[in-house]
């Protein structure tokens, strides 16, 4: 069953297009977009190794003339030393205004490739094929690109759609179980936010651990639900104007968490299971969510094999003295993102530190 | 008599505010807008020697947090690296979403900042302030920013708007002769091209050489009628889909005059001084012009101590071969605009390397 979703966007509406083994139809789905027939693939070379033979292969099948570029693997080289690396590959096949770029990658990948896509000839078109969970439900969608300032997350960026986003869930087969476990976490926060039926039938599985123990049906059924509300949100709101802020559900602790950990002993998605535990105590503690639903959320987490507890030894003082310098410190107000039922949730700011202290406490 | 004209854009409308003594108003101007108290000034030694401290007392006088970032004066510093240094700046001094860069320089500086501007936290605002005639009448205006590769010009870059273009006349009284009449060939261009009044305007005048040799009164006509042009043209197609095409009047043989004298001999506006006359020439070579105006346009050219000639010994073949690898060429055909009126031009493919070659030899 291939699925296709719309984002919709004033400007550059595009298609998210999902099913096994669609990485083989890659060539065929490009050249339906009427661009050049120059592509630039950028990767890394444990994706390449794996598929980007496959990926090269079908893009030459519909006629495309092919030049990649392969950039170390890892986000301490989502920087601009490798943007410029993406930079010197076009112009040494070079790509023109009417050429594309293809991102076959994780996150890292996508941002990189989408920014440079974003900033070559002031700007290309770009196709992404995310390789991870995280990048397939997250990542990929929504247009955010850039790099990382040495001294802090994608502070250098710009916002560019991509013109087609394709997933071949088959390719997570491949995908260590801690990454897959790690894109879990976004995909649980979209039904706490979003879409009930999806947490519903994630409550139905026994393990969420890792990609055997799922079926395919059910995978195809995720992924097309998670790419479904973060098209929806995005569609309402491509710049971050208002309603895009509940996809921080669980990021507000989770960025504190990570942080403090040097973004090392937890991962991104590690510390939104953890953040979205705590928002979900949080918001009980305010009477604005009913424990039971707040329970079923935490039992999903587990059985993504995500924690649900803070690391251990880390500074209760110091996540809530992070969470004031956070993006979404408005006028020294910390605005959280909590739910009042699963598949819905609403912004506050008041939340005093004490009660973030009591919950973190406890955990 | 201060003039302001308007940019119309569907999402990013702004002003451009000409009138002498402006520097010192800039503070003012700048805290209409409705932006963040912070600002990151980037300039060059050069014009921040003359003009850095006034626009400084300008902007904290109207309350702002003014901090600043000196990059290296030259456009070889147009790069990356510099790029970078703005960056850095812009972490070391909290810049951000609602904070605004400035750019005070000519186009180098211009181009870079609102680089930096439109790729730091995914874009902020940003005003410039030319202090070149280029900048003023040309780099300033229509969101066109970027640094060059090592291996071409404005390779990498964005389309990002400024919120507001100030332009003091009087801080071309420092600018060298030989850059005053640079930006002069893109003040005649915009003759040619669009403003007919601009053109009969300029005659009237004896020399065009140097801002001493013109009125105040003459000097504010010719900004607010050559950026009313570009605003004009720029209103009318933000993003290059047709008639922008038309500034890149005397453009096409101009490049290939800099890149084969390797961007040193002729600076870009002599470049482009040559490639008016040889553009004319082909117009009335194939009957679309009449003579007494092509000489008309020679005439002012040679006012404004501009080139009519090819450089001494310039391989005319290699011309005709540049042409062929330019942006501007679709299915093999070079695309030349011509006047055919002062005032009026046309797109046209028609015009054959023979033709080329003839006028070339002549020149
Ligand atoms: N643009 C956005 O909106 C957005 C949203 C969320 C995250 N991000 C960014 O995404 C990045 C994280 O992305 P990520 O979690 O995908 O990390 P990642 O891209 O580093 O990939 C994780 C690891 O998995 C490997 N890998 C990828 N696909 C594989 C596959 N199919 N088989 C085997 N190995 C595979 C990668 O080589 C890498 O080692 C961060 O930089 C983050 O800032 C961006
Ligand atoms: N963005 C666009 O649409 C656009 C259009 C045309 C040109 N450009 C770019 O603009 C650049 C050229 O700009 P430019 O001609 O202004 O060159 P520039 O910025 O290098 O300035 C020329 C020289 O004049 C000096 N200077 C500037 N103002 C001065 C003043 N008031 N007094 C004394 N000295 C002064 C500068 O320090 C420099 O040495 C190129 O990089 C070109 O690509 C961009
Ligand atoms: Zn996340
Ligand atoms: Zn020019």
């Amino acid at each position: 069953m291939a699925c296709a979703i719309k984002v919709y966007l004033p400007q550059d509406s595009y298609e998210v297009a999902i099913s096994s083994g669609y990485l083989d139809v890659l060539g065929e789905k490009t050249s339906t977009l009427g661009l050049g027939k120059k592509i630039l693939l950028v990767s890394n070379p444990t994706v390449f190794g794996h598929y980007g033979e496959r990926a090269i292969n079908s893009l030459k099948s519909a006629d495309f003339d092919v030049a990649s570029c392969i950039l170390p693997d890892g986000e301490q080289y989502k920087n601009l030393e490798s943007l410029q690396k993406i930079y010197d590959a076009a112009l040494e096949n070079r790509i023109e205004r009417s050429s594309t770029m293809v991102a076959l990658g994780g996150g890292v990948i996508g941002d990189m490739t989408g920014f440079a896509a974003a900033t070559w000839l002031r700007g290309i078109k770009f196709v992404q094929v995310p390789t991870t969970l995280l990048a397939m439900v997250d990542a990929a969608i929504g247009g955010k690109t850039g790099v990382n300032h040495p001294q802090g997350k994608n502070l250098i960026g710009a916002f560019h759609q991509p013109q087609l986003v394709l997933i071949d869930p088959q390719v997570l087969e491949t995908l260590p179980d801690r990454e897959f476990s790690a894109g879990m976490a976004e995909v649980i926060k979209y039904g706490i936010i979003w879409d009930r039926e999806l947490f519903d039938r994630m409550e139905e599985c026994d393990r969420l651990d890792r990609i055997s123990a799922i079926t395919p049906d059910l995978i195809e059924y995720i992924l097309n639900h998670s790419c479904q509300s973060k098209a929806d949100v995005v569609s309402k709101d491509e710049k971050e104007a208002g309603l895009r802020a509940i996809l921080n559900y669980g990021h507000t602790i989770g960025h504190a968490v990570e942080s403090l950990t040097g973004y090392s002993v937890v991962n991104h998605g590690e510390a939104v299971a953890i953040g979205m535990v705590a928002a979900g105590k949080i918001a009980v503690e305010l009477g604005m969510w009913n424990p039971e639903e707040a329970q079923r959320q935490d039992r999903l987490i587990e059985k993504a094999n995500l924690p649900t507890k803070l690391p251990a030894g880390i500074d209760i003082e110091g996540i809530i003295a992070a969470l004031q310098t956070d993006k979404k410190v408005k006028a020294g107000k910390v605005r959280f993102i909590l739910p009042t039922s699963i598949g819905k949730v609403e912004i506050t700011d008041r939340v005093t530190s004490e009660v973030i202290r009591r919950i973190l406490e406890q955990m």
